[in-house]
Protein backbone atom coordinates (compact mmCIF):
# COMPACT_ATOMS: atom_id res chain seq x y z
CA UNK A 1 0.00 0.00 0.00
CA UNK A 2 3.42 2.28 -0.03
CA UNK A 3 2.47 3.04 -3.59
CA UNK A 4 -1.22 3.72 -2.96
CA UNK A 5 -0.44 5.70 0.15
CA UNK A 6 2.35 8.10 -1.60
CA UNK A 7 -0.50 8.94 -4.13
CA UNK A 8 -3.44 9.87 -1.47
CA UNK A 9 -0.64 12.14 0.83
CA UNK A 10 -0.17 14.07 -2.69
CA UNK A 11 -3.50 14.36 -3.09
CA UNK A 12 -3.90 15.80 -0.18
CA UNK A 13 -1.02 18.06 -0.50
CA UNK A 14 -2.25 19.55 -3.88
CA UNK A 15 -5.50 20.66 -2.40
CA UNK A 16 -3.49 23.64 -1.14
CA UNK A 17 -3.39 25.32 -4.33
CA UNK A 18 -7.04 26.25 -3.61
CA UNK A 19 -5.53 28.15 -1.33
CA UNK A 20 -3.19 30.08 -3.52
CA UNK A 21 -3.92 33.41 -4.22
CA UNK A 22 -3.74 34.93 -8.02
CA UNK A 23 -3.35 38.81 -9.18
CA UNK A 24 -6.29 38.48 -11.52
CA UNK A 25 -9.62 39.54 -9.97
CA UNK A 26 -12.53 37.85 -11.14
CA UNK A 27 -15.09 40.11 -11.70
CA UNK A 28 -17.82 38.17 -13.93
CA UNK A 29 -20.90 37.02 -12.12
CA UNK A 30 -20.28 39.84 -8.99
CA UNK A 31 -17.84 37.67 -7.72
CA UNK A 32 -15.04 40.47 -7.32
CA UNK A 33 -12.41 38.40 -5.78
CA UNK A 34 -9.13 37.42 -6.26
CA UNK A 35 -8.81 34.09 -8.51
CA UNK A 36 -7.03 31.34 -7.03
CA UNK A 37 -4.80 28.83 -8.76
CA UNK A 38 -7.01 25.16 -8.72
CA UNK A 39 -9.64 27.02 -9.93
CA UNK A 40 -7.20 29.16 -12.74
CA UNK A 41 -6.01 25.53 -13.58
CA UNK A 42 -9.42 24.18 -13.82
CA UNK A 43 -10.47 27.26 -16.42
CA UNK A 44 -7.07 25.98 -18.49
CA UNK A 45 -7.63 22.67 -18.73
CA UNK A 46 -11.61 23.23 -19.92
CA UNK A 47 -10.43 25.50 -22.17
CA UNK A 48 -7.79 23.41 -23.71
CA UNK A 49 -10.39 21.18 -24.61
CA UNK A 50 -12.48 23.15 -26.35
CA UNK A 51 -9.93 25.43 -28.04
CA UNK A 52 -7.80 22.34 -29.04
CA UNK A 53 -8.86 22.79 -32.56
CA UNK A 54 -6.58 25.94 -32.86
CA UNK A 55 -3.46 24.26 -31.60
CA UNK A 56 -0.87 23.29 -34.40
CA UNK A 57 -1.82 19.33 -35.91
CA UNK A 58 -0.19 16.72 -34.14
CA UNK A 59 -0.91 18.72 -30.45
CA UNK A 60 -0.68 15.88 -27.78
CA UNK A 61 -3.89 16.98 -26.28
CA UNK A 62 -4.20 14.81 -23.11
CA UNK A 63 -0.26 16.26 -22.74
CA UNK A 64 -1.40 19.74 -22.91
CA UNK A 65 -4.63 19.15 -20.15
CA UNK A 66 -1.94 17.42 -17.70
CA UNK A 67 0.35 20.52 -18.18
CA UNK A 68 -2.07 22.93 -17.78
CA UNK A 69 -3.87 21.39 -14.29
CA UNK A 70 -0.18 20.60 -12.56
CA UNK A 71 1.78 23.79 -14.15
CA UNK A 72 0.86 26.13 -10.80
CA UNK A 73 1.20 23.43 -8.06
CA UNK A 74 4.67 24.61 -7.39
CA UNK A 75 3.14 28.21 -6.01
CA UNK A 76 1.86 26.30 -3.05
CA UNK A 77 5.27 26.77 -1.82
CA UNK A 78 6.95 29.70 -3.69
CA UNK A 79 3.00 31.51 -4.58
CA UNK A 80 2.17 33.43 -7.52
CA UNK A 81 4.41 35.83 -9.15
CA UNK A 82 2.84 38.99 -11.27
CA UNK A 83 3.45 38.31 -14.88
CA UNK A 84 4.83 41.86 -15.22
CA UNK A 85 7.66 41.05 -12.47
CA UNK A 86 10.78 42.71 -12.58
CA UNK A 87 14.04 40.13 -13.34
CA UNK A 88 15.51 39.87 -10.30
CA UNK A 89 12.15 39.00 -8.70
CA UNK A 90 11.70 36.34 -12.03
CA UNK A 91 15.15 34.56 -10.97
CA UNK A 92 14.71 34.65 -7.25
CA UNK A 93 10.90 32.61 -8.32
CA UNK A 94 12.55 30.55 -10.40
CA UNK A 95 14.60 29.00 -7.89
CA UNK A 96 11.87 28.91 -4.99
CA UNK A 97 9.63 26.88 -7.87
CA UNK A 98 12.47 24.91 -8.80
CA UNK A 99 12.40 23.73 -5.28
CA UNK A 100 8.95 23.12 -4.60
CA UNK A 101 8.93 20.76 -7.89
CA UNK A 102 11.68 19.16 -6.02
CA UNK A 103 9.21 18.45 -3.11
CA UNK A 104 6.23 18.40 -4.36
CA UNK A 105 6.64 15.68 -7.01
CA UNK A 106 8.84 13.57 -4.82
CA UNK A 107 6.04 12.87 -2.86
CA UNK A 108 4.29 10.37 -5.36
CA UNK A 109 6.20 7.38 -6.17
CA UNK A 110 9.05 7.81 -8.11
CA UNK A 111 7.89 6.78 -11.83
CA UNK A 112 4.99 9.00 -11.40
CA UNK A 113 7.17 11.98 -9.57
CA UNK A 114 9.66 12.08 -12.07
CA UNK A 115 7.16 11.69 -15.07
CA UNK A 116 4.74 15.06 -13.58
CA UNK A 117 8.06 16.60 -13.41
CA UNK A 118 9.42 16.25 -16.71
CA UNK A 119 5.86 17.92 -17.72
CA UNK A 120 6.23 20.41 -15.53
CA UNK A 121 10.21 21.04 -16.94
CA UNK A 122 8.58 20.98 -20.78
CA UNK A 123 6.00 23.61 -19.88
CA UNK A 124 8.54 25.90 -18.08
CA UNK A 125 11.24 24.86 -21.51
CA UNK A 126 8.24 26.29 -24.06
CA UNK A 127 10.07 23.96 -26.75
CA UNK A 128 6.99 21.63 -27.51
CA UNK A 129 4.06 22.30 -29.87
CA UNK A 130 2.29 21.22 -26.40
CA UNK A 131 4.00 23.19 -24.22
CA UNK A 132 3.43 26.03 -26.33
CA UNK A 133 0.04 25.79 -26.56
CA UNK A 134 -0.64 25.27 -22.84
CA UNK A 135 1.64 28.75 -21.94
CA UNK A 136 -0.44 30.13 -24.91
CA UNK A 137 -3.93 29.27 -23.05
CA UNK A 138 -2.49 30.54 -19.84
CA UNK A 139 -1.51 33.69 -21.04
CA UNK A 140 -5.16 34.06 -23.02
CA UNK A 141 -7.03 33.42 -19.40
CA UNK A 142 -5.87 36.51 -17.71
CA UNK A 143 -6.07 39.13 -20.00
CA UNK A 144 -9.82 37.53 -20.96
CA UNK A 145 -10.40 38.19 -16.89
CA UNK A 146 -9.04 41.68 -17.10
CA UNK A 147 -11.11 42.61 -20.29
CA UNK A 148 -14.75 41.53 -18.10
CA UNK A 149 -13.05 43.22 -15.20
CA UNK A 150 -12.47 46.40 -17.35
CA UNK A 151 -8.95 46.25 -16.50
CA UNK A 152 -7.97 44.61 -13.80
CA UNK A 153 -4.34 43.49 -12.97
CA UNK A 154 -3.49 46.11 -16.37
CA UNK A 155 -4.89 49.30 -14.23
CA UNK A 156 -4.15 48.32 -11.15
CA UNK A 157 -0.25 47.87 -12.12
CA UNK A 158 -0.13 50.79 -14.42
CA UNK A 159 0.92 47.90 -17.47
CA UNK A 160 1.02 49.40 -20.84
CA UNK A 161 -0.11 47.89 -24.26
CA UNK A 162 3.23 47.41 -25.36
CA UNK A 163 3.99 45.01 -22.33
CA UNK A 164 0.73 43.11 -22.97
CA UNK A 165 1.59 42.56 -26.35
CA UNK A 166 4.94 41.30 -25.57
CA UNK A 167 2.74 38.64 -23.65
CA UNK A 168 0.95 38.09 -26.62
CA UNK A 169 3.24 36.49 -28.90
CA UNK A 170 3.79 33.53 -26.23
CA UNK A 171 -0.20 33.06 -27.52
CA UNK A 172 1.00 33.36 -31.36
CA UNK A 173 4.00 30.99 -30.63
CA UNK A 174 1.37 28.33 -29.60
CA UNK A 175 -1.54 29.00 -31.65
CA UNK A 176 -2.09 31.35 -34.30
CA UNK A 177 -5.93 31.70 -34.18
CA UNK A 178 -5.56 32.32 -30.49
CA UNK A 179 -2.94 35.05 -30.98
CA UNK A 180 -4.56 36.77 -33.65
CA UNK A 181 -7.73 36.74 -30.92
CA UNK A 182 -5.61 38.13 -28.80
CA UNK A 183 -3.85 40.75 -30.62
CA UNK A 184 -7.49 41.91 -31.89
CA UNK A 185 -9.09 42.13 -27.99
CA UNK A 186 -6.09 43.88 -27.07
CA UNK A 187 -6.35 46.74 -30.06
CA UNK A 188 -10.00 46.92 -28.92
CA UNK A 189 -9.00 47.37 -24.53
CA UNK A 190 -6.85 50.38 -25.93
CA UNK A 191 -9.44 51.81 -28.32
CA UNK A 192 -11.79 51.81 -25.32
CA UNK A 193 -9.34 53.52 -22.88
CA UNK A 194 -9.09 49.84 -20.52
CA UNK A 195 -4.98 49.43 -21.33
CA UNK A 196 -2.65 52.38 -20.99
CA UNK A 197 -1.39 53.30 -25.09
CA UNK A 198 2.60 52.21 -25.00
CA UNK A 199 4.43 55.29 -23.85
CA UNK A 200 6.42 57.20 -26.66
CA UNK A 201 9.29 55.81 -27.73
CA UNK B 1 -15.25 33.76 -37.38
CA UNK B 2 -18.78 32.63 -35.89
CA UNK B 3 -17.48 29.20 -34.14
CA UNK B 4 -14.41 30.91 -32.33
CA UNK B 5 -16.56 33.27 -30.66
CA UNK B 6 -18.69 30.73 -29.78
CA UNK B 7 -16.42 29.00 -28.36
CA UNK B 8 -14.70 32.32 -26.75
CA UNK B 9 -18.62 32.83 -24.90
CA UNK B 10 -18.57 29.31 -23.47
CA UNK B 11 -14.94 29.85 -21.98
CA UNK B 12 -16.23 33.65 -20.63
CA UNK B 13 -19.65 31.47 -19.22
CA UNK B 14 -17.78 28.81 -17.40
CA UNK B 15 -16.08 31.17 -15.26
CA UNK B 16 -19.29 31.48 -13.29
CA UNK B 17 -18.72 27.94 -11.99
CA UNK B 18 -15.79 29.41 -9.67
CA UNK B 19 -18.78 31.33 -8.05
CA UNK B 20 -20.95 28.04 -7.07
CA UNK B 21 -20.57 27.01 -3.61
CA UNK B 22 -20.41 23.17 -2.57
CA UNK B 23 -21.22 21.67 0.95
CA UNK B 24 -17.72 20.94 1.49
CA UNK B 25 -15.68 23.48 3.63
CA UNK B 26 -12.05 22.95 2.84
CA UNK B 27 -10.12 22.61 6.09
CA UNK B 28 -6.46 22.02 5.67
CA UNK B 29 -4.22 25.00 5.08
CA UNK B 30 -6.44 26.89 7.23
CA UNK B 31 -8.34 27.27 4.38
CA UNK B 32 -12.24 27.25 6.45
CA UNK B 33 -13.80 27.74 3.75
CA UNK B 34 -16.82 25.97 1.16
CA UNK B 35 -15.37 24.58 -1.55
CA UNK B 36 -16.65 26.05 -4.92
CA UNK B 37 -17.29 23.62 -7.62
CA UNK B 38 -14.39 24.66 -10.09
CA UNK B 39 -11.60 23.69 -7.98
CA UNK B 40 -13.49 20.71 -7.04
CA UNK B 41 -13.26 19.78 -10.81
CA UNK B 42 -9.53 20.50 -10.88
CA UNK B 43 -8.85 18.58 -8.12
CA UNK B 44 -10.68 15.40 -9.34
CA UNK B 45 -8.66 16.11 -12.74
CA UNK B 46 -5.66 15.56 -10.82
CA UNK B 47 -6.39 12.80 -9.16
CA UNK B 48 -7.80 11.00 -12.34
CA UNK B 49 -4.38 11.79 -13.27
CA UNK B 50 -2.69 10.49 -10.70
CA UNK B 51 -5.29 7.37 -9.88
CA UNK B 52 -5.13 6.15 -13.28
CA UNK B 53 -3.65 2.52 -13.05
CA UNK B 54 -6.61 2.13 -10.00
CA UNK B 55 -8.89 2.11 -12.87
CA UNK B 56 -10.15 -1.11 -14.89
CA UNK B 57 -7.81 -1.85 -17.58
CA UNK B 58 -8.16 -0.37 -20.92
CA UNK B 59 -10.24 2.67 -19.35
CA UNK B 60 -9.61 5.91 -21.68
CA UNK B 61 -8.53 8.29 -19.03
CA UNK B 62 -8.75 11.49 -21.34
CA UNK B 63 -12.47 10.95 -21.36
CA UNK B 64 -12.15 10.44 -17.59
CA UNK B 65 -10.78 13.89 -17.23
CA UNK B 66 -12.76 15.39 -19.70
CA UNK B 67 -16.01 14.12 -17.65
CA UNK B 68 -14.58 15.35 -14.40
CA UNK B 69 -13.74 18.78 -15.65
CA UNK B 70 -17.25 19.66 -17.06
CA UNK B 71 -18.87 17.05 -14.78
CA UNK B 72 -20.34 20.31 -12.40
CA UNK B 73 -20.77 23.10 -15.29
CA UNK B 74 -24.76 22.34 -14.79
CA UNK B 75 -24.73 23.67 -11.31
CA UNK B 76 -24.04 27.20 -12.99
CA UNK B 77 -27.96 27.40 -13.12
CA UNK B 78 -29.00 24.64 -10.62
CA UNK B 79 -26.55 25.01 -8.07
CA UNK B 80 -25.03 22.18 -5.62
CA UNK B 81 -27.25 20.09 -4.42
CA UNK B 82 -26.09 18.39 -1.12
CA UNK B 83 -25.23 14.45 -1.35
CA UNK B 84 -27.64 12.95 0.84
CA UNK B 85 -30.56 15.03 -0.53
CA UNK B 86 -33.85 13.54 -0.08
CA UNK B 87 -35.53 11.91 -2.89
CA UNK B 88 -38.16 14.80 -4.19
CA UNK B 89 -35.03 17.13 -4.10
CA UNK B 90 -32.85 14.82 -6.33
CA UNK B 91 -35.51 14.64 -9.00
CA UNK B 92 -36.38 18.40 -9.06
CA UNK B 93 -32.52 18.85 -9.63
CA UNK B 94 -32.30 16.26 -11.95
CA UNK B 95 -34.62 18.22 -14.32
CA UNK B 96 -32.86 21.28 -13.63
CA UNK B 97 -29.93 20.16 -14.77
CA UNK B 98 -30.67 19.02 -17.81
CA UNK B 99 -32.35 22.41 -18.30
CA UNK B 100 -29.25 24.10 -17.25
CA UNK B 101 -27.65 21.49 -19.58
CA UNK B 102 -29.55 22.18 -22.82
CA UNK B 103 -28.44 25.91 -22.10
CA UNK B 104 -24.77 25.96 -21.58
CA UNK B 105 -23.41 23.26 -24.07
CA UNK B 106 -25.95 24.70 -26.52
CA UNK B 107 -23.48 27.96 -26.68
CA UNK B 108 -20.59 25.81 -28.39
CA UNK B 109 -20.53 25.02 -31.73
CA UNK B 110 -23.30 22.48 -32.14
CA UNK B 111 -20.88 19.53 -32.65
CA UNK B 112 -18.77 20.42 -29.77
CA UNK B 113 -21.83 21.00 -27.54
CA UNK B 114 -23.51 17.59 -29.10
CA UNK B 115 -20.23 16.29 -28.00
CA UNK B 116 -19.59 17.60 -24.60
CA UNK B 117 -23.37 17.05 -23.36
CA UNK B 118 -22.93 13.26 -24.51
CA UNK B 119 -20.02 12.86 -21.98
CA UNK B 120 -22.10 14.75 -19.65
CA UNK B 121 -25.17 12.24 -20.23
CA UNK B 122 -21.97 9.20 -20.18
CA UNK B 123 -21.62 10.53 -16.67
CA UNK B 124 -24.90 10.84 -15.33
CA UNK B 125 -25.74 7.34 -16.75
CA UNK B 126 -22.72 5.48 -14.96
CA UNK B 127 -22.63 2.39 -17.40
CA UNK B 128 -19.46 3.20 -18.78
CA UNK B 129 -16.01 1.86 -17.17
CA UNK B 130 -14.87 6.02 -17.66
CA UNK B 131 -17.91 7.19 -15.69
CA UNK B 132 -17.71 4.99 -13.15
CA UNK B 133 -14.73 5.93 -12.78
CA UNK B 134 -15.23 8.98 -12.72
CA UNK B 135 -17.90 9.23 -10.19
CA UNK B 136 -15.85 6.88 -7.76
CA UNK B 137 -13.08 9.80 -8.19
CA UNK B 138 -16.20 12.51 -6.83
CA UNK B 139 -17.34 10.45 -4.42
CA UNK B 140 -14.19 10.19 -2.83
CA UNK B 141 -12.83 13.75 -2.95
CA UNK B 142 -15.59 15.34 -0.51
CA UNK B 143 -14.35 12.28 2.10
CA UNK B 144 -10.90 13.06 2.09
CA UNK B 145 -12.05 16.79 2.71
CA UNK B 146 -14.62 15.97 5.10
CA UNK B 147 -11.96 13.59 7.19
CA UNK B 148 -9.66 16.39 7.37
CA UNK B 149 -12.45 18.87 8.49
CA UNK B 150 -12.60 16.06 11.28
CA UNK B 151 -16.31 15.64 9.99
CA UNK B 152 -17.54 18.44 8.18
CA UNK B 153 -20.76 17.59 5.97
CA UNK B 154 -21.46 14.49 7.64
CA UNK B 155 -21.23 15.95 11.33
CA UNK B 156 -23.27 19.03 10.28
CA UNK B 157 -25.80 17.00 8.56
CA UNK B 158 -26.06 14.38 10.99
CA UNK B 159 -24.98 11.61 8.31
CA UNK B 160 -24.46 8.01 9.66
CA UNK B 161 -22.08 5.18 8.81
CA UNK B 162 -24.86 3.50 6.62
CA UNK B 163 -25.55 6.25 4.49
CA UNK B 164 -21.77 6.94 3.90
CA UNK B 165 -21.12 3.39 3.28
CA UNK B 166 -24.32 3.07 0.68
CA UNK B 167 -21.71 6.26 -1.12
CA UNK B 168 -18.79 3.79 -1.10
CA UNK B 169 -20.56 1.19 -3.46
CA UNK B 170 -20.26 3.64 -5.69
CA UNK B 171 -16.55 4.10 -5.55
CA UNK B 172 -16.43 0.49 -5.23
CA UNK B 173 -18.36 -0.07 -8.51
CA UNK B 174 -15.54 2.70 -10.06
CA UNK B 175 -12.33 0.98 -8.65
CA UNK B 176 -11.66 -1.73 -6.51
CA UNK B 177 -8.65 -0.36 -4.98
CA UNK B 178 -10.36 3.46 -4.34
CA UNK B 179 -13.43 1.15 -2.82
CA UNK B 180 -11.54 -0.10 -0.68
CA UNK B 181 -9.09 2.32 0.90
CA UNK B 182 -12.79 4.26 1.18
CA UNK B 183 -13.85 1.69 3.10
CA UNK B 184 -11.02 1.50 5.65
CA UNK B 185 -11.09 5.02 5.81
CA UNK B 186 -14.97 5.26 6.82
CA UNK B 187 -13.44 2.42 9.45
CA UNK B 188 -11.28 4.19 10.98
CA UNK B 189 -13.55 7.64 10.91
CA UNK B 190 -16.40 5.50 12.71
CA UNK B 191 -13.87 4.69 15.51
CA UNK B 192 -12.58 7.80 16.40
CA UNK B 193 -15.53 9.43 16.53
CA UNK B 194 -15.83 11.90 13.07
CA UNK B 195 -18.58 9.47 11.35
CA UNK B 196 -21.91 8.76 14.11
CA UNK B 197 -22.58 4.69 13.86
CA UNK B 198 -24.93 3.41 12.03
CA UNK B 199 -28.58 3.50 13.80
CA UNK B 200 -29.99 0.43 15.17
CA UNK B 201 -31.65 -1.72 12.79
Amino acid sequence: MERLDRQMRFVAEIGRLKGVVRQTVLAGSGLNRPENSAEHSWHLAMMALVLAEHAPPGTDLAKVTAMVLLHDLVEIDAGDLFLYADEDQQARQEIAERAAADRIFAILPADQGTALRQLWDEFNERQTREAKFARAVDRLQPMLENLTAGGGTWQRHGVTADQVLAKVRLIEDGSATLGALARNLIAQAVAAGIIAPSPAA
